[in-house]
């Protein structure tokens, strides 16, 4: 809840958007400006086929953390979840033998709960009765009682994948999920992404955001992917005076998943430098957290402005306050070397 | 389980199955011969896709049944099921208002537990993965712990598609599920069964089957388009002499679902006499219910043996005493008429 009436902001705030790092920082945004006033355009290449269900991680765990479903110990997915549909397919497999599951279908590490499952069984219903997948999120979005937009990047099918060191091709699930991210990665690329096309609204919401903020989401699987569907990456650039990122890398680690270990792997610098670099050419204003604050000059060195705060949102208050900042920032507010 | 050592029948036992009345007379049949020996040869034609999931509703209630986990209040599906699933899909649905949802995912008319979607799940995995309905069919009855055979007729695509009297196309789900029947049916096709192949084994188990009985199904929903799939019926023909049917209309009535309007829509007569001239060509017995006594002599009229017992399975023992019945008259036992 907002603890001061919500300041409206021209044109809206929008926010480039990956899984957790991006709905914890939209949760603080919601307390901040009013939720109608938000867009969230929402990376789709983790995005997955299970048991023939279509499931998309970030867009879901978007929905339940802003509607306070999430299961606040897994992180991801429903508060109060029974596994009983996962379960009866678990014990098919083990019946099978290995192999008869394959890829994400190997439900041993790929799992699925009922409540959850039925945010799947809908998606997959009204996908195949035509309905575009922005469709399904506003209706999904809708049925949790949200007001802010939460629009996938594209409705068209990208998907995000990883070369191994050793040269083996994983989906991003079987390297976040079934290989727990400890396999050293050679390169990343965003499959389908040269044919997509932005979904209804992302342009125009980037195009008319008086903010615009990238998410401390992971930069080269979350956000990369959001930014590889044309016309994305030059509508942010269009408007890089506005645009303000959040760090997701703190003291040289990321706070989740392992963003600081595949900028590594792929010839980044594994710190707010290196995410500097990487943003400057669309970001105005990097805010990092007190922990980096010796390394502001470098940041600004990168070419980009850089603004101290509190980052790490596990604590009450800190991500509204966060999102106070970065609007701060992205309207013109005091010198951000003042609040270092 | 078997009331005294099960004989072992020459070639086993070949079952021509639908759904509910079918189910009941193999669990009768498995307290008489060793399910090794037998083989369920099972209807296809209801089979349907939910919300992206492929569903077998006959399969499924044979190997619900004989594993004695089906719901004994609602006659299909698990039974101790919870539905957090579908109720979440609910929600979704209304929210979004009329019309979201169509054909079998209108939820509100189709169910389906969260421990019956894991078989469903794991279902259209194995079958996107590549491998027939009938391989993961075998895989299903094996993790239940079943070890008679119970065959898909066939692998490929075949759909029970009623015309109604007005016109209107409907599936089958559609009409026994969100009709509940209640409307009048002016033809039945099964669509995709000209280009069907029978399943591995489907032809053996008739080919070679020491006995042979067709189940007390619905003849126009449940054992048509059995006999629709190319082969089938002729290998039926075959051994004529070695096939008992079971008459699924008791005193001029089915004992569950829409048998004998359809019988009378389609120009039957829906009575034993009825079933009689439907099966004559294939069958040459047919074993009816003491309340059918008085029209034993139109039955055998109709070119086919008449055999009266208790068909009615609702009481223990019934089912096993019919399978005895039914293994006698395939296997050549006492003249009919002395039972009667």
């Amino acid at each position: 809840m907002p603890s001061e009436p919500a300041p409206a902001v021209d044109g809206g705030v929008c926010v480039i958007s990956g899984g957790v790092g991006a709905a914890r920082f939209l949760n603080g945004l919601l307390g901040v400006v009013d939720a109608r006033d938000v867009t969230a355009v929402v990376n789709v290449g983790d995005d997955c086929t299970v048991h023939g269900l279509e499931v998309s991680p970030d867009l879901d765990t978007i929905t339940y953390t802003l509607a306070g479903a999430i299961d606040p110990g897994r992180g991801w997915g429903l508060v109060d979840e029974t596994w009983r549909a996962i379960e009866q397919v678990r014990r098919y497999a083990t019946s099978a033998g290995p192999g008869a599951l394959g890829g994400s279908d190997a439900s041993g590490w790929f799992s699925l709960g009922d409540r959850d499952l039925g945010t799947h069984l809908y998606r997959t219903s009204r996908r195949r009765s035509g309905a575009p997948l922005s469709q399904v999120t506003a209706e999904v979005t809708a049925a949790w009682g949200l007001e802010l937009s939460i629009l996938p990047v594209t409705d068209d099918p990208v998907r995000t994948v990883l070369t191994t060191a050793d040269g083996r091709t994983l989906s991003f699930q079987e390297y976040f999920v079934r290989e727990q991210h400890a396999v050293e990665i050679g390169s990343v690329r965003v499959d389908g992404a040269e044919r997509a096309r932005p979904a209804p609204g992302v342009l125009e919401a980037i195009g008319t955001a008086g903010a615009l903020v990238v998410a401390p989401s992971n930069p080269v699987v979350s956000i990369d992917p959001v930014l590889a569907v044309p016309g994305v990456r030059d509508a942010l650039l269009a408007r890089r005076d506005r645009v303000v990122a959040v760090s997701p890398i703190v003291g040289g680690v990321a706070l989740k998943g392992p963003a600081d270990r595949l900028l590594r792997e792929l010839g980044h610098e594994p710190s707010v430098v290196g995410v500097a670099r990487w943003i400057a050419p669309l970001a105005a204003t990097l805010v990092v957290d007190h922990a980096d604050a010796a390394l502001a000059e470098q940041v600004e060195a990168a070419g980009v402005r850089c603004l101290v705060t509190d980052t790490v949102m596990s604590r009450t208050g800190v991500g509204a306050a966060l999102a106070r900042t970065c609007l701060s920032a992205a309207l013109g507010g005091p010198d951000p070397k003042a609040t270092t």
